[in-house]
Formats: C-alpha cells, sequence, structure tokens
C-alpha cells in the first residue's frame, strides 16, 4: 500500500470512528453525519403524507437522491476505514465488518433506494422505506451517556421483568372478568378475551381511549378496580427504576471518593 | 414399600419439587410444566373468540386434551411425590398437602374440563372455564425473586393503604360535588353519588375514558381539581415504593458489606 | 360530683379518647364507631340513587335514625367525657370543648337529620346531606401513621408548591396557545383562554377526556407538546415525593441507631 | 444629584429589588406587585370570553387602564432606581438595564396596551395581548427555592434528554407500525407518518384522547405495546427526577453537617 493511501485511510478512521478520538467528542465528519440523518428520517416521514408528496414530488426525489449518495459514500469510506482497525484488516477483516450490527443497519439505509430507483409504488416498498427510520438509531452510536442508562435498567432487569408479568396477569384476568360481565352487553367490544384484552391494556396503562367502555354496573365497579391497579403498574416500574437511578449515582460518587482518598493516601 | 418404588418417589420430588434442588433453578420438568401452562393460558383465551373457536373447534378439543391429561398426570406424581416431606408423608399428610393452596389451585385447573366433558354450553361453565387462568399464577410458585419485591411492597403497606384511603376519600367527595354539581344537567352521569363514581374513578387514576364528562363551567372547574388531585394519587405510591425500594437495596448491600468485613476480620 | 358519676366519666374517656390509651391502637368502642362512621358513608352515598331509594325509602330511614341516634349518644358521650382533660374542664371547658374542630364535625354529622325530620325535598337539604360525608374524615382522627406521611409533604411543602405554580403556568400558556391556533375552528371549545382551559387540564394531568380535542395541525402540533409537559408535570411532584419518603426513612433508621449506640454507651 | 433624590433612589431600589434587602424576603411594594401581576393574568384570561367582554366591556377597559398605570410607574422606578447598582449608573447603565432580560418583560406588559390604545379588534392584537401572560412569569424572579429545583433538573440534564430522544425514537416507530398497519382502513387518521403521530403522541403520554384509534387487529395489538411502552416514558425521568433529588438532599445536609464538625473544630 502506498504511504498516501495509507494517511487517507487513517485520517479517515480518526473522523469516522469516534472510539478512535483522545480528545472524545464527535468529529466534524460525524456531526454532519448525525444532521443528516435527522434530515433524512424528517424527510421519510413527510413523504408519507399524500399531500406533500402530491405537491413538490421532486423535492423529495433530489433529497432522496442527495441523501443516498452521502450515506454510499459514507459507506464506502467507512468500510474502507476499518481496516485500520487489527480486527478488520484485509479482506477478510472487511467482510467481518460489513456483516457488524452497525454496518447492515448502515447498508439497509440505501439499498432499498438503490434496489427500487427511488420509486414507490407498493406496499412492500413502504415497508423497506421505513427501514430508513433505523438511521436514526445509529445516533445512539456516538454517545457514551447511553451506557449508565441502560446499565441502571439492565442492573434492574428482573425486578422490571417481574412487575411486567404481574401487570400481563392483571390485565390477563381484568380481561376475563369483563369478557363475563360485559360480554352480552356488548359483544363486539367484550364477546372474547382477546377483545376485553383492547380495553384492558387501555385502562391498566391509564390511556382510556374511552372507544370501549364497560356499560353494566358490575363491569363498571370492575373496570374501577382496574383502573386503580393501573396506578400500581406504573408505580412498581417507576419506583424501581428511582431506586435504580439514586443507587447508580452514590456508586459514581463513592468511585470518585475512593478515588480521591487513594490518591490522598499516596 | 420398595426400593424402586422409593427412588421413583425420591427422583420425582427432586426433579417437581423447586426447592428439593440444591442447584437452584428450575428443572427441565418444571420448565416444560411453565411452558404448557403459558399455553393452556393461551389456549383459554383464544377459545373464548367465538370467530376462531367457530372455524377449528377440533383444534381447540385436542389441545384442551392434551393440556388437562398432562396436568392430571403432574398432579398425581407431586401428590405421590409429595410423600417426601416429611410434614405430607403417609395418605393423611398426602390429604394435607391437597389441601394446600397451590394444590387446590393445581386441582381445578383440570376439573373443569373433567367434569363438563370439555363441552361449552352455558355461562357457568365459562365462569369455571376461567379459572384455568389460575394456572398462570402458579408461574409464580417457581420464582425465588418474588420474595423481594413483595417484601418492599409489604414493609410499605401501612403507607401505602393510608394514601390508598386518602385517594378513596378524596374520590367520594369529589363525586359528591359533581353529583351536586353536574346531577341536573345530566341525570344519566352524576343523577347519584355511586353514578358519578365511575367519572371520579376514570378521572383520579388520570384514565380518562370521556365517555361521561362535566358540561357545566362549575362542573368543570372542580373537575380539573380532581384531575389535579389525580396527578397527587399517582405520585403518592409511586414515591413510597421509590422509597421502599431504595431502601431494600441499600439494606442488601450493607448486609453484603458486613459479610464482607466480618469475614475480613476472622 | 359523686364518685360513681367520676368513674363512669373516666371510664368513657378511655374509652373515647384514642389518646388516653397507654396500651396504644383503638378501643372496641371507637372501633364500633369507625365501622359505623363507613356504615353511615355507604347508607349516604347509596340514597342519592333515585332507583334504589324508591324501592326501599323505609330501609334508608330506618338506617338513618339508628346512624343519628347512635352518632347523637356518642356526641354527648364525648362532650361529658372531655372534662377528664384540664383543657376542658367545668361548663366553659366543654364549651371550649365543643368549639374544637372534630366536635362541630361530629355534630354536624347529627344535625341536618335532626333539623328536617329525615325529610329529603330540596336541592339546600341534598347539600347538607353531603356533609355526612364528612364523617368518614373523623376516621382521620384515630391513626398516629397519618402524622409520618404528612410530615414528608410539609416538609417538601415549598418544593410542591413551586412545581404546581409551573404546571399552573403551563396551564395558561398552552391554553392561550390553543385559543390562539383553533380558537377560530373550534369557538365553542377553544373560543376563549378559560375554554381551552378545559382541554388543557385535562391534557396535562394526562387525563385526556377526549371531548375536546384540537383538530388544526399546528393545534395539535402544540398539543402534543403540552402533552409531553404533562409527563414533567407527573414526575416532578412524584420525584420530590420519593426523594421526602427516602430521607424520611433515612431519618428514622439513624435516630434508631443513634438510640441504640446511645444506649451502648452508657 | 440633590441629597433628597439621592435617599428617594435609595428607597426605591431598596423596596424593588428583592437582592437589596439583608433581611431577605419580599417588600410591601414588591408584594402589591405580585398581587397585581396575577390580577392582570386573571383580566386578560377572562376578557378572551366573549360573553363575559360583551356583557362588561367597561370594567375590563377600567382595569386594564388601571394595571397599565401602575405598571408602568413601577416601570419607571424601576429604571430610576436601578443606578444604585454601580452596573446601571448612568445613562448607558440604565440603557444597559432596560436591555435585560426582565425588564423587556417588564416594558412588553405595558407597550401593547399603549400602542393599540386599549383596542381589541384584529388577531394580532389577540397575539400581542397574550404577551402579557408573560407578567405571570416575572413572578419567578423573587423566588430563590427555584433555583434549587432546577439544579436539580440541569444535573441530570443530559440523562433527561436522552430519555427524551427514546421517547421521541419510539414515538417514531410507533408512528411508522401503525401507519402501515392502519393506513388504508383510516386513511383519515393513519394515512401517513405525521398523521400517525398525533395517535402516537397522545398514546406514549397516555393522554389517549381517544378521537383517533386503531380499529384493526395488528393496529391494537402494536397499539398495545405503544401505550406498555408509555408506562416505561413516564417512569424514565420520574426515576431520574426522583434520584437527582434525594441526591440534592443528601448533599444539602452533607454540607450542613460539614459547616457544623467545622464550627465544632474550632
Amino acid at each position: 500500500m502506498s504511504r498516501s493511501s495509507s494517511q487517507l485511510r487513517e485520517f479517515l478512521y480518526r473522523n469516522l470512528e469516534p472510539s478512535a478520538r483522545p480528545e472524545g467528542g464527535l468529529s466534524l465528519f460525524n456531526r454532519v453525519i448525525v444532521w443528516l440523518i435527522v434530515f433524512a428520517a424528517v424527510v421519510a416521514i413527510l413523504e408519507t403524507e399524500e399531500t406533500l408528496r402530491g405537491t413538490i414530488p421532486e423535492v423529495f426525489w433530489i433529497a432522496e437522491l442527495f441523501i443516498v449518495m452521502v450515506f454510499s459514500i459514507e459507506y464506502l469510506a467507512r468500510v474502507y476505514a476499518a481496516g485500520e482497525d487489527p480486527r478488520y484488516s484485509g479482506l477478510r477483516g472487511r467482510l467481518r465488518f460489513m456483516k457488524s450490527w452497525w454496518a447492515i443497519v448502515d447498508l439497509l439505509a440505501i439499498v432499498p433506494f438503490i434496489v427500487t430507483g427511488g420509486a414507490y409504488n407498493s406496499f412492500i416498498i413502504r415497508l423497506l422505506k421505513l427501514l430508513r427510520l433505523l438511521r436514526v438509531a445509529r445516533i445512539g452510536r456516538f454517545s457514551q451517556a447511553w451506557v449508565s442508562l441502560t446499565d441502571a435498567i439492565y442492573g434492574r432487569r428482573f425486578e422490571l421483568a417481574l412487575s411486567g408479568a404481574v401487570a400481563f396477569l392483571i390485565m390477563l384476568i381484568s380481561s376475563a372478568f369483563l369478557y363475563v360481565l360485559e360480554g352480552d352487553a356488548q359483544p363486539d367490544a367484550f364477546g372474547s378475551i382477546p377483545r376485553a384484552l383492547w380495553w384492558s391494556v387501555a385502562t391498566l396503562t391509564t390511556v382510556g381511549y374511552g372507544d370501549v367502555t364497560p356499560v353494566t354496573a358490575l363491569g363498571r365497579i370492575f373496570a374501577g378496580f382496574t383502573a386503580i391497579a393501573g396506578i400500581g403498574l406504573i408505580a412498581m416500574p417507576t419506583g424501581i427504576l428511582a431506586a435504580a437511578f439514586s443507587e447508580a449515582m452514590q456508586n459514581r460518587k463513592k468511585l470518585a471518593k475512593d478515588d480521591a482518598s487513594a490518591n490522598g493516601d499516596s
């Protein structure tokens, strides 16, 4: 490999790979990419609105073309620069890099447009286009603090799952009761447990659409207890997370203190 | 008792009774049972949907038959194996075991099908069939962590009950006010305190179906205050639980630390 | 005063006044009164339902008569027994006792029935009858733990009031915006800020009746931000209360520990 | 400058500038201003209601005139008294003071009335009048405790922003799914992602208006998961804030303790 090519690769790697920056933060390249991802998501969202697409179709087409071109160049640059990482050096390493989670997301963000030629004419393409929303998920790649938040949730995953299971059980029981109490009065809404589940999930999460509500006295009494149980279902995970965040902060502070006293001793 | 019979009983006991496993976790037998309970619950739920039952009645019948057969064998095996526990040895011990809470639940999960012969033709049977949902509750039997969550709630049961009583009082007062303010304008919805309670519970739990809403200016002003009080009703138990979970974690950590320092001293 | 009369007064005082029991808890007398208050509240609530009152009017009348008689006797006994307390001894002391908050509530619980002779025929009596719900509030008198919960809230009263003021300000601002954005499209629902407040309070408390919703694009965008702000309005007081309860528990534990170590030193 | 003029300025400064009072709290002047701001906000809100303005237009006009006059005098007094502060002394200092945030708010509270002569006849004036609501925001100026609450939020701004971003992403994903699943059945409500966002924000914040709800089975299943995700979106910021408030209290207590022990040592 020539020297200038090696320098280019190193330059690209330093500017594209966040972990390769000793000074931390995002490089100008990556900041532009983040904003382009947000822009691409906005375009994809607005494009689904027929009244907008009908008025200015060429604007969307140009925006799409621009987005896909930049993302294609970025993808190729990333694959090329990945060689700087010993794990991904050589052709085989590049293939291994292309099979990593984020590389696949990057690829999926450009393939639909290239395959369909920017056309938009069937339900399948519609679904494929939605994959572009995954571009937004790539922003998470740059964030370090994300880890601390997910750690707190991960540390309490068992308690959260348990409270989720209790919630699910209460949902089933309340659906079963409403099915028995309201099934005859409103067969469309409560004629079976799966149907009653729609009401049950709306009530227990305290969303309460109101498109389906019990009308019999007994049904309303039981629905009231379900709504009250819904408060418990909100209180449980909130309380667990609050305790987890409190603990995580105290651990961090204690570590900082231990570090300080260790430095003070020496 | 012959030796082989004794060995079989011990084998069954070790595989069916979670507390009899020194290595912890669930045996293969119990894991299969857990999934079968989930499957049985799904079948019971889907069976209530007329459109499904009408299309594939024989599939449901076969599934029911299979579930009840396996659960019957499991029940007999459990009763037989219970003899390993000194408390339940002998015929009298087995009867005592059969009167325990979970053994009754196990029995109720099979009796409805056997009694009705799998038929499904009256409202009473409908109710009996719902008892099978209790099968799901049996999963709690296997979980150890359940205890730590319920302990935190139990430790704050008094504060939770008190905040529940305050919630109930606010519910009654807001119902009484809306009854006075809206009773004449909407006699169907607010013509008595019990009727106004339906609106009150939906508002205080922030479910807010919207099937019944005040229309007079004074009624809406008071309803607004009720809705704001609803935030307090959510904040109180959530705050109590958050504090309880925080405390439980600190206690656990302190115990671990005391253990460590006690070992360090010796 | 004769000796037997003095003994009766002391006996009554010890059985009626919770603070006069060195062993703590509620006396049999007071427990009966608590359940009678609950019963009286249930009667008052059910009596407002025309369909029930029309069917069994004499049952309600007898229940009312019984409740008022017992409460009258209880009231007289309390006034008489209050003489045991040095603050309330003598005729002047009794009058001072009768002017205390709970004695007035006790009196208001019996006066409406006696004044109207149990009749029920005008809107004013309706309102007077609702005062009987205050009987329920008397249960709070017996509770000691109530104090610990209110203390935590009182300790954070300023932060809670501040978050309430912020909530109120956001409510006004969102009402003003929706009035400007939706006022022309829906003059009935958003034609003035006071009208828009009904929508605003339902959205910010996440009740969301749905009887009034924005229909214009701009109105919906702003309504979305209002709904998201509603999450903050729930999170603020919940977080404040959670921290207050955590602190109260730690203080209690620290006090218990300090007591123990102080005893250990001596 | 004459002596009496200097004394007047000092007197005004001490009574208008909260930070100039060594004894803390609000002066009588400022307390009157606070109540006048509240009164002005109430007038501005009630004035938007056509039925009220039509009945008593002169009452509103007199109230407006009175409010603007007092606020004008207050504004001039503040600008004059600002000279006591070395930063704002002299004419140039006064101009600098007038460009400060709160001085602009004070000015905006009087300008609309003076410019339009108290008239009320176009949509633009309507918007200008709403600026008077900013008067309410001025109350925040007097509060010191405000700082402690905002500090806790500021300290966790990153975690809160992150949980907000996750919420936003879930909102987009659920909108995209509902658009695909319900778009054909209800083109008006789910015919594009921006349209589905209205449903999505109402569901994830657990507001649940119910003006737009999915009707297909698949749409309802996904909507159920969205509603459950909504609980997480409430639990996350609540948990973060609860932990932040807990930490802030412990820091305050620790500071107080350190102060006490430092004093004890000397």
